[in-house]
């Protein structure tokens, strides 16, 4: 099969300029649909508390594709890149679920959107109840000490 | 911003070959990786239970850009294609939470992808908690109605 090929549908600004693994929570985000779009394709999303963004690690230049050190730190077992979220892998691309603040026309404003200024943004889609986990989520050791100070 | 260019990493295997809104969780699926990719990509992959699926809606001609009656019907309000999670969208991309049931060598075998048969997988994301909705996750109705006979 042949490369697919995606657009940005919007931009992400915040005063986050560099990548980072520590308090994303405090960062409060602007997604600014690009000029193809207009106030219509948000219609209705207001009534939704969460949305999950799908975005493109642009800043990602390394594509790891076997399996290593989470963070290069031994602390953490050797893992392969589909049992990490790391940007640098292949595709490049992130996905989020993020809370909802408000719709001002073509912008949406979120908070635990861990993507730093001027990301593109491939996809906004309204969280369903019936979209998350089924049944218990269950997770080794590692990944919940990666993430301590995530947000 | 120029165009994105992604590839598969991979391919669904099911039984279901058209298109459905319903019953999807009595279709158990492989994913088979690529011959880009080797075991080692899904190391320790196997102590997560649930993995995020990033597909590519590759029958899907159709892009809709404003807003519209989910499926079509109105019983649902007319809401914005963000406010959607339907296929003929900017990208035609799906993201859907399933469940791990096991891995051997390269293909991973999962329940509750509501993809069809052949379609492109770009990445696999092991679901970490804390990745999962902070707060109270809320919907309109339709959402709910929408869902009913889905999985």
């Amino acid at each position: 099969m042949n490369d697919i090929s995606v657009r940005p549908i919007g931009f992400v600004k915040n005063k986050r300029l560099e990548k980072s693994d520590k308090n994303w929570s405090s960062i409060e985000s602007r997604i600014e649909l690009t000029s193809e779009f207009d106030s219509e394709s948000l219609e209705g999303l207001e009534f939704f508390s969460h949305l999950e963004i799908l975005f493109y690690f642009h800043k990602s230049k390394k594509e790891f594709k076997g399996s290593e050190h989470p963070r290069g730190d031994r602390k953490y077992p050797k893992v392969g890149i589909f049992a990490q979220r790391k940007k640098d892998r292949p595709n490049h691309l992130g996905i989020t679920i993020v809370n909802l603040l408000s719709i001002n026309e073509k912008t949406i404003v979120v908070s635990n959107l861990d993507a730093i200024d001027g990301t593109p943004i491939l996809d906004i889609k309204p969280v369903f109840t019936e979209y998350l986990p089924k049944g218990k989520v269950e997770q080794p050791n590692w990944a919940s000490e990666l993430m301590k100070e995530y947000w």
